[in-house]
């Protein structure tokens, strides 16, 4: 069992800020990726789509006979877990539950934000995922949609136009007195020192990639299914278009180099394969 | 002849902008636009996987029996009119060298410019287009990938956002005394006022869209395919992702109200529908 690879899926280069987490977090196990870099991006998306696409790109990393599987992609774990969970034969975790579960533990009445693409913050799934750990907690959700492309474009934190995009964004969390803040897209933890600091020292930041490293290891931990092995785990990536742009824009999340990514052609990938499968 | 469509095909909803101009230049021709938003956006993938996606979009409108097949995307009109040339069985028109036409008509001598997204400046092709007219004429060019989200979030000219963002991307243009912008993405149209405010008066516009219009008008005219009806001419819409979000976000680019728009599911326009049908 332990030689079974974590698979993780992302809409496209995103969920490498994950596979960061779990390095750090799980530095033995071996990871195989897959980036749906063809039909990036999910947070625009309808929920029919999303499902459709998370469905396709959990069902090809199947084939690698992971013992559990990942969504990386917010968006995907905003709207689409309960049919991911039908689907596949291995346990599913999503990045929303652990990064609702940690900003309820620390938000200690205070009101908590949540930060996201359109379908996230639209799915209201952090809302609800939250007060299920806590009714009584007010939650701010605000879709900050400019965030990615910043992020994708190379832009850093001390850049004027991030400076000013935070500032757009999250005055309403400032005048709300939030102390919590969840980053609920793979792209923020990319821009975490311009948010830290336009927010000030005494709010919180949650990486909910960092959450889900931590729920990974205890599901995989109960299972008794932790790599036995030692020794650096391998990572294997696998993208639906331009795997030289993964490569590039990818290694700023993953924080170490990639190279030898695959490219994966629609009829290996694409919803109607499942259907003709 | 004349009661066939137009056939119009678009990563999104942007094409609409290209619409609107047929609309004004046509009005009496019916049209049918698709719209691939569940794969939106084109401009940040390969060639490779745009040609294909371009080849669904269009095969897709074939059903209707259109007259001339309008690929209103300056990204699959960069990279895939060949592709399409060769798969159709009717006329196709893309954007760009009806745009690049135009700059290099209006450029007497100085340089010009041309800025789109990742994808299109990347390929070359209005580098190539305009120096096929004037090969001694300068071109900059420039990727503004924020220019995209920026419109599809609702933020006009005068937002604090676009300026700055406007003024770091086009600085250069300013430097290099560019007198002719070609607006080589259908998005841009709307960041109109703010390009032009920050060039200055004697920068001259190009609206590659505009111009595809009256390249429409003239290829159908030769080839005596103009609509004998008059009267204000039908518009169908189909989309594969989200068509109540195409109705909000689409009618400020197309300047009339949208509605009963389509959805069409996977195995209808996917690339193995095509490969199974």
């Amino acid at each position: 069992m332990s030689a079974q690879p974590i698979a993780v899926f992302d809409s496209g280069l995103g969920g490498l800020s994950v596979v960061r987490h779990l390095r750090r977090q799980l530095p033995d196990e071996p990871i195989v990726y897959f980036g749906d870099t063809a039909r990036v991006p999910y947070g625009t998306k309808s929920k029919h789509t999303v499902v459709g696409f998370a469905l396709d790109c959990a069902r090809y990393l199947l084939r690698f006979d992971p013992k559990i599987v990942v969504a990386a992609c917010n968006t995907a774990s905003a709207v689409a877990i309960p049919e991911l969970d039908a689907a596949l034969p291995v346990p599913v975790l999503g990045v929303v539950e652990p990064g609702a579960a940690a900003a309820a533990r620390h938000a200690q009445g205070h009101p908590v934000a949540v930060i996201g693409t359109e379908a996230t913050i639209g799915s209201g799934a952090y809302l609800r995922a939250i007060q299920s750990h806590d009714p009584t907690l007010a939650v701010d959700a605000i879709a900050c949609p400019l965030f990615v492309p910043l992020v994708e474009e190379g832009r850093d934190s001390d850049d004027p136009l991030v400076t000013l995009t935070v500032k757009d964004y999250l005055q309403p969390l400032r005048d709300d007195d939030v102390r919590v803040v969840v980053l609920g897209c793979t792209h923020y933890p990319l821009l975490r020192d311009a948010i830290a600091g336009f927010l000030g020292g005494r709010v919180r930041i949650i990486d909910s990639g960092e959450e889900t490293a931590i729920r990974v290891q205890a599901t995989l931990a109960e299972r008794d299914a932790l790599s036995r092995t030692s020794g650096r785990g391998s990572i294997r990536s696998f993208v639906s278009d331009n795997p030289e742009r993964f490569e590039r824009v990818g290694s700023r999340f993953l924080n170490e180099p990639i190279d030898h990514v695959e490219l994966v052609e629609p009829d290996e990938y694409a919803w109607s394969a499942a259907q003709h499968s």
